[in-house]
């Protein structure tokens, strides 16, 4: 397994991770319709450094990592993660944290910021809180849930 | 007093009031040394609904509306707020605000978030929480205010 910058010939296999998770709309708050010429082009914007989790030759999982404000905030980053539906609950999205992290500290930012964690996202609230992020919010019925109705959103937090 | 929505004629008077807060950097997380040009991209770009404040013929203050996020989380809206210094103290923030969670409201908004008011700026946080705003989160030293070194910011919201 490993992780490295992505580059343009990865596309298509990134648009295959990231696109059934865009369409499920549990998740993540985007559009759940959106072609996958634009799914690629937010998920790889000249704002964000975009990486693959490789294993086995296959690209199974992805993530970015950018600054989450401008100007007196742009210490703090914000990332976003994906791995394959056939690829869950093999650690990837602890592997991506991690080197999202150790990524983070060498670029000398000193805090990573989750916007907008989906409170019924329970695996991914006890894996952050396992890798050292702590909920410093709750925005009330922030997220449309298609099946559970208006459910709260969190933001987490963790200094570097 | 009249608020209304920005036309393209606007552009001058809008940077006339929102330069000054960009540059003066203690407020929000804008690169302060933002061009003119970029400014006006940022505050009129196509994602969001624009309006300017008049008193006496002239623009005092301006603000924007846009939805938070895409997706199942777009029924939550977002606003940022600028005045004029030379108008502070008239009320004008406060009749922007006003306008907003009801032009919110009329689009079938829900709810209505800031992302991040720096916990330094207590007039305004005092404001929205008049307005009827909740602190629904902090986020630990995510803004390095120029002369107070890592301060926290806020993210308040209400449902509307």
């Amino acid at each position: 397994m490993i992780i490295r910058t992505a580059v343009a010939g990865d596309a298509a296999a990134i648009a295959a991770v990231i696109l059934p998770t865009i369409r499920d709309g549990t998740t993540y708050a985007l559009d759940s319709e959106m072609s996958e010429a634009d799914a690629l082009a937010y998920w790889l914007s000249p704002d964000k450094h975009t990486f693959v989790l490789e294993d086995d030759g296959a690209i199974r999982g992805t993530y970015f990592l950018r600054a989450n404000q401008a100007g007196r905030g742009r210490h703090v980053c914000n990332c976003g993660y994906m791995t394959s539906a056939a690829a869950t609950g093999r650690g990837f999205a602890r592997r991506m944290c991690e080197h999202s992290l150790d990524f983070a500290r060498a670029q000398g930012f000193r805090a990573m910021q989750f916007n907008f964690v989906v409170s019924t996202n329970t695996r991914a609230v006890r894996l952050w809180q396992s890798l050292g992020f702590a909920i410093v919010g709750r925005l009330p019925g922030a997220f449309a849930h298609p099946t559970e109705g208006d459910v709260d959103a969190l933001v987490m937090y963790q200094r570097l």
